[in-house]
């Protein structure tokens, strides 16, 4: 797998060289984003969602309307190429999978950046907390929980939560590490008993892998996922939505360290 | 001068019994916000003005258009009655005071809940800084800097802040411990020399009243201002826009430790 070193690298190779693999790993340093585009009618309902639910949805940049390059996190980029594969939903339905939002692009698209998990497992991964699915290859174990996320309009569902697992002598260690992260998901929503928050069997997720614990006495620990917004695309049926397809995420200029509150 | 202790009790005072009255100091556990209320024309360009502007601007709520209820931060209060005193703006220009908004409300009215500076100052009394404007029944000093907000849509304008002075050898523990709460202003945006920050005159603030270091080598902190969207209204001029008067804020009923983000 080549690996690019800048968010920059990442969004030219999806612009101009066909780059459309998954981009854990990719830009280490740099901030990913899960990305929502919504016609203008909901983006309002939309953006209250997301401050009403800010551990699932925390919002990095919202562009202008009919504006296509991030201004703010990555200048000179362009969502309409700059993510490896896009979803496109219509009403709620998933209706195709692209490489390019060009042609669909219009002046009232509103383009959400969400922040996104890959962020602090940076941080766990520093505090000596390994994460096997990362060097695999493969995705985070997602699961849909029975915690209902506050609506908005016509947006509602359930928050979606990836789950790690942490040996129990670092539980504390990775609250405080992740904490420092607001923007992008931040602290755990939840420590230990899945059943808790309504997961009733952790290897079988509804998205992504599930991973074997390295010791058997190691503790699942759940985050807001920003595959909530997709989850409530699907309960709440947008006319239309653009989203990145899961794990293929927009790289921004932005580093880590930037995001950090303290 | 009367002291409530609950959010409920003050906003009760101020829908019954016409307490109209500063809030500082008042129900002292509790979140007291600044309010801003627009046309939900401007609505979408506001919050994504806030969003790009969180320091300024931190939504505490958002409510519906139409709802005059903040279900989420408030169950049961009414911010057409439950505010001490409102500003009427008519295209950036104050054209009355008021202390009720029932005759003025209509369904599509959005009211934005924006983090005030009360929290943080009682964490910093918590911490042995001493803020004489509390007990004289004064307003913080608040200035009009030389740093721009984000624009967004017609939102723009200068950044405001309010100062305050702190002990030299307190700096640190007062970025630390106003860092805790990023939703209510936080960190500091600025710490030492006025001037890099526009600032010509300490003993002459824009809005509020300034006050006198108990030590000569008490440093000047500065942190970004609810006001600042007032400031940005007279600015960007929209049709119309209801807010508090400065000082007279919707108390919640979230506590302070709620907010903390660790």
């Amino acid at each position: 797998m080549k690996l690019y070193k800048t968010g920059m690298d990442v969004r030219m190779a999806c612009r101009k060289q066909g780059f459309s693999g998954p981009t854990a790993g990719q830009a280490p340093d740099y901030i990913q984003t899960n990305v929502v585009i919504l016609d203008k009618s909901d983006a309002l309902d939309f953006l209250i969602f997301c401050q009403r639910n800010p551990k699932p949805c925390p919002v990095i940049e919202v562009m202008d309307d009919g504006k296509h390059e991030a201004e703010l996190s990555a200048p000179g980029s362009d969502i309409r190429t700059d993510v490896p594969k896009y979803l496109i939903y219509r009403d709620g339905e998933i209706v195709a999978n692209e490489s390019d939002l060009t042609q669909y692009w219009n002046q009232n698209l509103v383009t959400f950046l969400l922040g996104c998990s890959f962020t602090f497992e940076h941080a766990l991964i520093r505090n000596g907390i390994k994460l096997p699915y990362y060097s695999e290859g493969k995705n985070v174990p997602m699961f849909i929980t029975d915690i209902d996320t506050v609506p908005s309009g016509k947006f509602s569902g359930p928050l979606v939560v990836t789950q790690r697992w942490i040996p129990s002598d670092k539980v504390v260690r990775c609250v405080q590490s992740t904490s420092r992260f607001p923007s992008v998901h931040g602290a755990p929503v939840h420590v230990g008993d899945p059943g808790k928050i309504g997961i009733s069997d952790l290897s079988n997720p509804d998205y992504g892998d599930p991973y074997i614990p390295l010791n058997p006495d190691d503790v699942p620990v759940f985050w807001a996922c920003g595959v909530t917004p997709q989850a409530v695309a699907l309960n709440s049926k947008p006319n239309i939505m653009y989203t990145h397809d899961p794990g293929h995420m927009f790289v921004t200029d932005i580093q880590d360290e930037d995001m950090a509150a303290f």
